[in-house]
Parts: C-alpha cells; sequence; structure tokens
C-alpha cells in the first residue's frame, strides 16, 4: 500500500453557508485526496474538515482550500468564540500509514513554505515541525488572536515573527502548519452510575495528574452510566490496550468492572490492530502477515 | 473500498519448471488480480497458488490458469502422492472484504459453468458452492482419484456425474471448484516443555473430540517448548479471541500460561480487528470509524 495523511484544516467561518461550501469544495478538488467529514459551528464561527489521502494530493488540497479561504474571509470582520489568527487557522498533518511524523513536519514546512511564497501570507510551524520549543503548543501562536497577532508584529516583536512569509497580517491573518499523531476519542462506560468513580479513575490515568503520558482524561455520567471519556493523543505510544487495562484495575479497586467502550470520529486500523496482537501476543506480528496488505493498488 | 476475494488454486505438476511459471503466469496475467504467494512440491506432484483481487478480475484469471494447466498437463500420464482427479485439481473461492460466502459460492458456480462450456473440463461444486450434502467434502468427489472418476464415469455411474460439462474425462481430467472461508493457521505457544499438555489441550478445544466447532488441533513440541497447533475454519463464528481465551483457561488448569502465539501464512485483517473489538469491549464498533475504510481507492 502507498502512504496515507490526514489533514484536520480549520478555517475561520461556520455562518456563510456559500462561503463554507466553496471552501470545502476546494478541498475535495483534488484526485487521489477527499474529503470525508466536516463540521461547522456558527457561534465559534469555525469549520472544521477532515481529508485524506496520499501526501502529494493531500497538500495540494491543502493549498487550494487555504487560497479559497484567504479570498473569501477577511479577519478584519470575522469574529466567533473561538480563538484564532487567519481566514485558515490551524492545518495538523497526522500520520496514518507508511508515512511518519517526521515525514509529515516535513509536508508541513513545504506547505508553509509554498503558502507564504505563493499568497503572501505569514505561517508558523508548530507540534512536530515546530522549529522552536515554545511553538509546539498551538495556544502560544495564537495568544492575543489575529488582532493581538497583528499589533505585535506591527511593533516589531521578533518573538512573533513568522517561520515563513511577511511580518505583516493582510486580511487573511496567518496560518499555523503542523504535524502531530492521530487523536483518538476513547470513551470506557463503568458498570455503575456513581459518576466520582469515574472522575477517581480519570485522575488516575490521566497525565495531567500524574497518569499515562498521552491520555487526557474527565469521569461524566452518560444517560445513567458512569464514563471515563478519553482522548488519546499518540496511540503508537500509550496504546488502547494499556489504556483500558489500567482503567480496567483501577475500576475493579472499586469494585466496578468495564461495561463496555466506543470510539467517538475515526480511528486508525493500526491502533486496533496493535491491541489484537498484544491481547493474542502475536509477538511477530508483521503486517505482510495480513491479507489485505498485499492487494493490488488497482484491486 | 470494493469487494475482494481470494483464490487458492491446486495444480497437479510440481517438477516441471517451465509448465509450473507458464501457469503461475496465466494466473497472475489479469490485471486487478494478483498472485501473491505459490509453492510447488515434486514429491506431491503439485503446485499451490495464493491469489486475490476483484471478483471478476480473480474469476478471469482462474479461468486463464485453469485453460493453461489443461494445456500443458496430461493426467494420463501424471501421477504424484497427492490424490488428485484434474490438470487444476481445486479452486476455492474464499471471501475477504465486502463479499459473503453466499456470493463467493456464486462466483465459483459461474466459473465452474464456463470452464465446462468453454474449455469441456468436467466441473464438480463443492464446500459451500455444493449442489448436494455427499459434494461438500472434497474428499468425496476426489475418490478414486482421477483414474477410479474415470472408470465410474465410463461405467455411467449417476452419483458421480459432474455439476456442468461431459460426463466423461479428457487429458485434463476434472476440476472441483467452491466456495469456503479464511482458514487462519493459529498456533499458541505455553510456558512449559511438557507437550503431553499442548495434546491435552488440543483435545479439549478441538471440534473432532468435543471442542470449537471451526478448529482443528494438535499439540506438538517445537523448539522445547510446547504448542498447540491449530487451523481455524471459519473465524467469523469459531473468532481468535474465544479459541486463545478457552486455550489459556484449560492451560491454567495445568499450572500453565501462554507464552506467546504465531500466525503461519496469513489473516484476513477482519479477524484482527473482531479481536480488538472483543477484547476492548467496543460493543458498536463500525467499519466506517476505521479511517482506512474511507479513503479513496485511488489514494
Amino acid at each position: 500500500m502507498s502512504a496515507i495523511v490526514e489533514s484536520v484544516p480549520n478555517f475561520s467561518e461556520g455562518r456563510r453557508q456559500d462561503v463554507i461550501e466553496a471552501i470545502v469544495d476546494a478541498y475535495d478538488s483534488v484526485e487521489g485526496a477527499r474529503v470525508i467529514d466536516y463540521s461547522s459551528d456558527p457561534d465559534h464561527n469555525r469549520t472544521v474538515v477532515t481529508l485524506i489521502g496520499s501526501p502529494q494530493a493531500v497538500s495540494e488540497a491543502l493549498f487550494r482550500g487555504i487560497a479559497k479561504a484567504a479570498e473569501l474571509i477577511d479577519m478584519n470582520e470575522q469574529h466567533g468564540e473561538h480563538p484564532r489568527i487567519g481566514a485558515t487557522d490551524v492545518v495538523p498533518f497526522v500520520p496514518i500509514r507508511e508515512i511518519n511524523l517526521e515525514e509529515c513536519a516535513a509536508l508541513a514546512r513545504a506547505l508553509a513554505q509554498r503558502v507564504s511564497e505563493e499568497l503572501g501570507i505569514p505561517t508558523y510551524l508548530y507540534a512536530h515541525a515546530a522549529t522552536r520549543p515554545d511553538r509546539k503548543v498551538l495556544a502560544n501562536i495564537r495568544k492575543g488572536e489575529f488582532e493581538g497577532l497583528k499589533a505585535a508584529l506591527e511593533a516589531g516583536d521578533p518573538n512573533r515573527a513568522p517561520d515563513f512569509g511577511p511580518s505583516r497580517l493582510g486580511s487573511a491573518g496567518a496560518t499555523v502548519i503542523g504535524a502531530r499523531p492521530p487523536l483518538i476519542a476513547y470513551n470506557i462506560y463503568l458498570t455503575t452510575e456513581d459518576v466520582s468513580i469515574a472522575k477517581k479513575i480519570a485522575k488516575a490515568v490521566r497525565h495531567s495528574s500524574g497518569g499515562l503520558r498521552f491520555v487526557q482524561a474527565m469521569g461524566v455520567l452518560v444517560e445513567g452510566r458512569a464514563q471515563v471519556s478519553m482522548n488519546l493523543l499518540d496511540y503508537t505510544r500509550t496504546p488502547l490496550h494499556r489504556v483500558t487495562e489500567l482503567v480496567r484495575r483501577e475500576a475493579a479497586r472499586y469494585g466496578v468492572n468495564i461495561h463496555s467502550a466506543e470510539l467517538i470520529g475515526l480511528i486508525p486500523e493500526q491502533a486496533l490492530i496493535d491491541a489484537a496482537q498484544w491481547y493474542l501476543q502475536l509477538d511477530n506480528l508483521k503486517p505482510e502477515s495480513i491479507l489485505e496488505w498485499r492487494i493490488v493498488q488497482s484491486a
């Protein structure tokens, strides 16, 4: 199989339907890349697009979407609840198959350079593509939003200078481009209605309070059942099975079991195959052992 | 994704390299189908080919392979250790993705009819494509081999009449065509060198001695470690996780654990995803949740 990347570009329009559709159409205009989902929030005044395909096709589609958003959105007029600095606000490349984070970071750098050169939009590299430690975190780049960044650049603040492009903001603002692992939204339901147990388990397993490194978690009550609601930020380093078995162990301490689990949104197939390999103890499972991985592309 | 089938045709030549290559080339001559493996045994005088691709492409490739074998193999001259009735002996269609056993049985019937009509070769339908209960089992159709079947047809035995084509054998003999689920060769190593425990566990889990319906098993010693060596004949009805957990429970009764497991040959991806779903308790996992399943064919 050939390399596959995902991208989840966010653009700053969630109200004008004709503008939203024109931009989504631009993202969906390249053969070999496809918009598989998008959702707009009028209060946030923002749209999130999910795009997958070959690295080349996705890069080209992202460029077209960024160009179209720059044409149709004026950041001097745009307001909404969600923090933003540009018409296209943030663009992560996500490795899915036969491509790694470093290669995605290279795609991010190439796209950022092209956007700055051909469209004159300042671009910042973030997450795994960041050129400076403080730019690993998106919130640092977006500090002060469009208005604050504009003022800082006009004041000549060297710390806010973009990675590529001019140190001033036009009507399209600036765009943050980078690479990150796929995020898995994973909820575990417990055999109890006592939400305090879910909260205790969430606290035990999440990174912020001493738990597993790539886990965010909170305890909530969903339809009368306590749920540990989680984001898994890097399933290659904190895998589903480890999270599940730690939740199971913590639950047992309160006399509770796992009732069931659910995924919100999409999961990379590899995350499930990793779990099967671990539970079945298939120490030497190779991609070549999986029938579908040997199928001709044209089949 | 589009439908994918596997086929594992067996032809009656395992010695003459030029003949083997000519037939394998015929199997590999259709766009959208690919020979991913083949192996010849000179003692058996037989070659097994593994072919995957779209239903249409695989059907066409099988027809070409059968035609080429009929041209190059004379069953009146062919001898080897393995039982056989035809130049192409047996051809199973195996459902892999977005196709079921019934649809594979329909492909088997269509191919059998075409082979009989265009090549004049008698064909028998077996396994899930069988038209009579006694033809579900390959050994019944192959009884007496080429020579015995030839004599029975010449004697006018109505029980041996083929499903399609003439009731007499030419130099290509007859071909058995059908549909069956994918077979998974799955071995579990135990934390003991006592092979008698592996034998007891094999007896407990295999169908023939009262165990799980689609499991064949035996206990063997491999590199100083006891191993339960299994064939899983239908993972959709006797799944990997159930087999694994039953072996684990039986092993525990003898104070032994599972050391590791291994697959021999290929496994359909769905078998691993089913295991992940069961262990993670993802009750409502849908194919649409898996990122790769939503990727454009052209990507």
